[in-house]
This record gives structure tokens, sequence and C-alpha cells, in this order.
């Protein structure tokens, strides 16, 4: 099978009216008048990102959801995407499971893949993914915009896919049946992406949670010039961690990265509106801390009493 | 260094007004009122497209060159770019020398770096860029565009990246002297995209030259359901391959990829516009043959005889 067909076979798939998809120099999509192009890139790595064993579906999955996850922390909605993959040999089952999980979320999305760069690696596989979406004119929903007084939100559950990396790196003592419940949370993140683009106009600040809840609410308060405080006990902890040592719990819940869901801040007077939006986009969402004015970002239990913190998440280059 | 520090020192410019770049979630770019997003992208792997010992300033300049040449064989005007960037080790001397020679073509082209990823790779380097460009609606310059009596024209000139790279590899006996005459064309290329952006309206079909002359004509042939004559005495030979035994000179020039010129297709009525835009932009621009009803794609010579015709360029999977 050569490049051509290979794109053909896997990748060409028929793209919206307005669209051109794979097969010319660029593609192109349509972007409405008065909404600016939001765009975002992931560089997955054999060796870094993935086991060379790794689950192609998963793979596939993933790989885009982590870039629509960027799109719904804009608030944007999705417009498309572009894939380049460079593989050691032609795998077809590889090939067709993998391309087979990323069309399937992103029709879901609306993302659909527009076009791509294939080729042959030396050594592993590697994976680029960039996404386009759209929103209006100064709307998006940027890290610096967090003031003081916003409730600090995040949606779904913490904790799941460090937890299920720990297992399957065997940096924690197995636990089969754990590992099988939070393994999906690594592996298949679904980012609230219809959720997210209700949410211009409601919330202030939002990123996504992919280095970890507070190396993450760091890079808002930073880019905000503002403060923190969490309420430990009011946090999301997914139920799969609730066997485990305390110690655990809190290395995965406030440093463990991987989520793939929105921390946010808004106005208190938006609490309803966004509750009600949580239940309409049946997406959890949970109020979790305040912002505070200062540069400090304190964790407080129930007593309020603060909670030493250290780890402060995932640096490629550390 | 972390991979925050590294992003800001090397790869942080400041972008035009109405951008948002690195930093948050997303890049924001400004698409005009009427235009599409045209986009697209490469993936370029460290012993395959480049050798470990390559020139950091040409690999940074080349990565965003090929790209902006995709831009111009739509007729797109240049708004921005992304970069994936995936490192063994952090080595400051190669990073500035990449961004240096990356951000002064970006800067040139009016295509700024907006955002990326940076990560570590266990193996060799990995550069993946995608470009975003704008175009009004309807008016790109798409492959199957091409119709019978059309011009074909090509800009710049034929076959020294092919010659510099069979030097380069050793695969033709060395010549030092003409090397180092054909190597900027390899490692440097300087896509005509001001001139491109002009095109539209003037020509019909364009693409550009990166997999060998007669397989790109080809995919226009082919999109267009057209076929052509090429009139090899006509073909912009490069004055660095003239030593060269004919054999050479016709592989290096029906064959040989990596050009990053244009080859389009226009009536011959706009001739004379076509010419004169070309010396406005400083861009030779070449008739090399014309477009006919039919599936064929032969190659006269002067005397009007056809020239056998065999390799059909490159295949990544081949």
């Amino acid at each position: 099978m050569n490049e051509f067909d290979l794109i053909r076979r896997y990748f060409t798939r028929p793209v919206p009216p307005g669209y051109l998809g794979a097969g010319d120099d660029c593609a192109l999509l349509p972007v409405a008048p008065g909404k600016q192009l939001a765009t975002s890139t992931d560089l997955l790595i054999e060796g870094r990102h993935f086991l060379p064993d790794a689950d192609p579906a998963s793979l596939g999955h993933k790989a885009l959801a982590v870039n629509i996850s960027d799109l719904a922390a804009m608030g944007a909605e999705p417009l498309g995407c572009m894939l380049g993959l460079s593989l050691p040999k032609v795998d077809e089952a590889w090939l067709a499971a993998f391309a087979d999980a990323f069309h399937e979320l992103a029709h879901e999305a609306g993302c659909p893949l527009v076009g791509g760069d294939t080729t042959r690696s030396p050594d592993g596989i590697v994976i680029s993914v960039t996404v386009f979406g759209q929103i209006e004119q100064g709307r998006a929903l940027l890290r610096s915009a967090a003031r003081p007084d916003d409730d600090i939100w995040v949606t779904g559950t913490l904790g799941a896919p460090h937890a299920a990396l720990q297992w399957l790196t065997r940096q924690w003592p197995a636990q089969p049946a754990l590992l099988a419940a939070a393994r999906p949370a690594l592996e298949r993140p679904v980012p609230p992406w219809r959720f997210a683009q209700r949410l211009p106009g409601l919330a202030h600040a939002a990123l996504d949670i992919s280095d970890g809840l507070l190396q993450d609410l760091g890079h808002i308060l930073k880019a905000s010039g503002c403060g923190a405080i969490l309420y430990y006990h009011q946090l999301p902890i997914d139920s799969v961690l609730e066997p485990l040592d305390e110690s655990l719990v809190r290395e995965a819940v406030l440093s463990g990265g991987d989520v793939y869901q929105l921390c946010f801040t808004a106005a208190p007077r938006n609490r309803e509106a966004i509750a009600e939006l949580a239940r309409a986009f049946d997406v959890r969402a949970t109020r979790i801390g305040v912002i505070e004015s200062g540069a400090h970002l304190k964790v407080h239990d129930a007593a309020g009493r603060p909670i030493p913190i250290s780890s402060r998440g995932f640096d490629h280059f550390a």
C-alpha cells in the first residue's frame, strides 16, 4: 500500500459542505464572519507519551481528545482537525483501529479530519494533531481573566487518570480491579466541549487540567495576577480512589495530569446558571475554591487548616 | 531549563494585533469576513527527512518553507503557524539557530509563530509545522481546476534540490563545487508566496512541486481529468546541472522532488498578465507545456518527439 492509498483508505472521509478535505495542497475550512480562529497542536511520541503496545483505538481517540480539550478550554466550537502520522511500518489492523476511533470522536465533536501528512519513521510512532475551532471575537476564555472573588470550578472528577497510569507503569502496587475501573479515564477522556461552548459570558478564566490541578490552576493565577484557596474536601475525587491511602489520593487529585476536564473561574452571581448549564449537558461541575487578591495558592481542609502541598505537576524537560 | 522557559526563550515572539500567541490553551488568529481558512501540516522526522547532523538553521527555515509553499499553491495569504518540536535533549545552540531561522522566514512571510508543543523524544528530533492562511471564498487554486488548452507554468528552476541531495547522500559521485552551488536550493527553498497570492483569477490549477514535476503534474491531471504535453527543451533547468550527463539532468528535472516552486495552469489569454506579475515580484515563471483532453502525460523534445519517462517521483511508503 502506498502513501496515497493509505490516506485514502484510512483517513479520507467526506467533509461538510463549505470544506475542502484531503487531496490538495491545503485544506479549506469556513470561519464565520466575526469569529476568530482558535487552534492548538499536540505531539505524541511513542516511548514518551505512550508505550509501543498501546491500544491503537485508545491512541486514536486520545490524540484528538486532548486537542478538543484545548478548544473547550477557550470556549471555542470545533471546526476541524489535521493529523500528522509517522509509522515505522504499515500495519493495517493498527491503522483501522486508530482511524476508526479518531473519526468517531471527530464526528461526535463536529471536528472532521480535513488533511494531514503521513510518513515513515525509522523509530517509533509519532502522532501530531492540530485542531481548529471558532469563537466570537473577544469571547475566548483566557487564563488571564480570573478576578478576585471568582468561584473556582472543575468539571468531571479528579485523580483517575493518574491512578491508572501509576498502576499501568507499576509505580503503584498492582490493583487489577481498580486499574480496570480507572483506565477509561486515562485512555478515553471525553472533554466537555458542548458545555464549554456555552461558558463564554458566564465564566472568566478557563483551562484544561492536562498537567495537574495545582500546576494548571497556577497558570491561571500567574496569568491573572491572583491568588487562590482550594477546598480539599470539596474536590470531586474519583470514586476509584476511595480504597487508597490518603497520601496517594492527594497526589492523584492535586498533581495528577491527563485529566482533560476544565478548571474555570466565574463570578458567584453565575452559580445557578452554571449549575443549570451543567445539568443541561450532563456534565458534573463542582465549585472547589475561590480566587483572591495576592499570589498564593493554598489548599485547605474541611476545618480551614492548610494542607502542605509540594509536587507541582508535570514538566516535559524537568 | 524547563519546558516553559524553553518556549519563552526560543519560541515566544510578539504577535500582531488581533492575535493571541503562545501561553493559553489555544492560539487565536483573525480570519477576514468572506475568507476561508487554508491550512496544511508537515511532519519532519530525523533519519527520514533529515540527518542527525543537519544544520539547525536550514531545518528551521525549511520546516516552515515547505508549509508556506502549500499556502502559495492555493493562492492563500499566510496568517500564522504552529510548531510541534520533540527533542532528545535541550541543546541551546541548536535551538537558537533553529528558532532564529524559523522566525526570520515567519516574519518575512507574515506568518508569525502563534503556538505549539514541545516535548522530549526518546530517539531523534521530530518537527511538526502547521500553517494557516486565508483566501477569498471560492478563489483557491485547486488541483482539479485545469482545463484543456491551458498553458502549464512553473516558477523558479528545476533539478537543483535533487542534485544536491544525490551529492549529499553520495548516490552521485562527489562534486564539491556543484554541491555548494546546489545546496541552498535544497536547504533554503523560498516559495513564491507573494506572487502566488495574485494568481487567483489568472491561473486555474496549481500545486507545489514537492514530489517531482511528473508526479505532481500527474496529480493535477488526475484531479482535473485532463492530459498534458511537457516541452522538455522549455523546462527551466537549473544552471548547476549544466555539466552533468543528460540522463542525470532528466532524472533531476522530471522526477526530482523538494523543489517548493509552483506548477500551475492558466488560459493562454493570461500569458502577458502572468509574465508581468512575475516581473513585478521578481519570480521566474516559465511556460513548459499545455493541458489537453485525455489522460496522458507526455514529454516532448525540441523536435516534437516523445521522450521516454519512467520514474514517477517519491512515495513515503513505496
